[in-house]
């Protein structure tokens, strides 16, 4: 664990830029499942580049598989991306700290973990960790009774976290809260539920960053990409300055871009004209 | 004037959907206008059809036009909507209180007018005929001296026209006021400060109804229509239940019950489901 921090790598972007988290190399997704099997470095370095080429900050591994297996999966999986793409900041997606362990102890620079809830055996597993090793941590506010139904009960569990995070010499900085996102079809409250935790969220703790997986939102419904970017602009406008998703999914970049310049956080509009001069959103060019 | 009231037009809408006012029997567009001018009753019938089975409570007529034909031309306009599609309510879109008149006389039932500022000419020559049909009414923020910078300013001018709607009998319910858009290209506040007039309505004037004419916000910008679509989504949650657009507009249409159901105005989700298995949203069927 030396060299380049997120901080520096995140350099590169422009100021006012979302945070990605790429979420392509999951081990639940058969392909990807079969290629760490398979130890497929060229098909797990091509998803790595390809996400990264795409304007990613962080790059989620989730090694998935058999729990025996998963720390040395996840540690291949680290030593595979790092050395197919150096510059990506890695976010390491296990509930199990062994595996986590074995992903830190291979990485090259500093980490993301993905995550922290207050279930006891993350408590006692990935909060160590993350202050051990200062990594980035994502935090979700579930507790051993699952996932609080409204706002105050999800903050209610946040605090809880930043005073351990915080007792741990983790700055708020390094932590990136997700409130959570339960299906519309599920629950007609349940966007708004996770827009009131953002802006409790943004408003309590101002120096932690927000991100959230998307999709959950659309789950059982169609045109579920339509609905996704629907929230994902009324989750920037609730304070949401990082997600996790496809960062090869052109019409959620479009409308992430075009959200942040309606909302004037992209002064003189440069971020979207250059984003579209650059074909990075729009029509694909030569298309 | 007489028949069929506002109200009960609307009542084949679903509870949740936005008043949509069409925006495309414009006679500033070339063909609109070529066609006013040689009364082809069936390009407009046809124009008039298309955006009511696309869903619309209003169709906006404009005349265009030099302002000694206006009268003439508006009240030929209406003639020939309501004879092609007698179920949809008129907006009659003019600066010009003679025109209006015109078209007032020639409809068979209670119209929008478009629209009312402080503007001496326009209080003096659209007030009254707003208050003594009893139509509905769009109320633009704009003074002699132009339109305010900020929030506070477009209130101001809401309040006194308000203030003259209510002292000459109109009720607040049918009143839709426009916060008024400008593009985002020459001020990168522009997006704020409407969304911010839209919430400063609501809280003060909880029965008036929110339009706008959306597309004002990606002028002069790339990929006007993913702007739109963001600006829209955030100007729901404002508290906007209508917009002046053009109705045929899909993508368009699809955010905006993308929006109403991910804010939970859609109980059930059963408006987004619907208009998905009718074909109104999501890929043409067929194609």
């Amino acid at each position: 664990m030396a060299g380049q921090t997120p901080a520096m790598a995140l350099s590169s972007c422009e100021a006012n830029d979302m945070i990605i988290i790429g979420e392509k190399i999951n081990g639940t997704r058969k392909e990807v499942g079969a290629a760490i099997v398979k130890r497929d470095a060229n098909f797990i370095g091509d998803l790595a580049l390809r996400q990264f080429q795409s304007g990613v900050t962080f790059l989620d591994l989730n090694a998935g598989g058999l729990p025996e297996r998963e720390p040395q999966d996840l540690a291949w999986l680290v030593q595979t991306v790092q050395e197919a793409v150096p510059e990506a900041t890695l976010c390491l997606d296990s509930p199990n700290h062994l595996a986590l362990l074995a992903g830190i102890e291979k990485a090259a620079k500093t980490v993301m973990l993905n995550s922290l809830s207050a279930e006891l055996f993350r408590v006692e597993g990935v909060l160590p960790l993350a202050c051990q090793f200062q990594t980035e941590l994502i935090i979700l506010p579930i507790g051993d009774k699952g996932i609080p139904p409204d706002a105050e009960g999800r903050m209610t569990i946040v605090r809880q976290l930043v005073e351990m995070t915080r007792k741990g010499g983790l700055p708020d900085e390094k932590l990136y809260v997700d409130p959570l996102v339960m299906a519309i079809s599920t629950g007609i409250e349940n966007g708004n539920i996770t827009l009131e935790t953002c802006r409790k969220i943004r408003e309590e703790f101002p120096a932690v960053h927000l991100t959230c997986g998307l999709s959950n939102i659309s789950f059982g419904m169609p045109l579920r990409s339509i609905l996704n970017q629907a929230f994902l602009v009324l989750a920037i406008q609730a304070g949401m300055d990082s997600a996790i998703l496809d960062p090869q999914n052109r019409e959620l970049r479009a409308m992430m871009m075009a959200a942040e310049t309606v909302l004037g956080k992209d002064r003189h509009c440069m971020n979207f004209n250059r984003a579209f001069r650059a074909g990075k959103i729009g029509p694909v060019k030569g298309s």
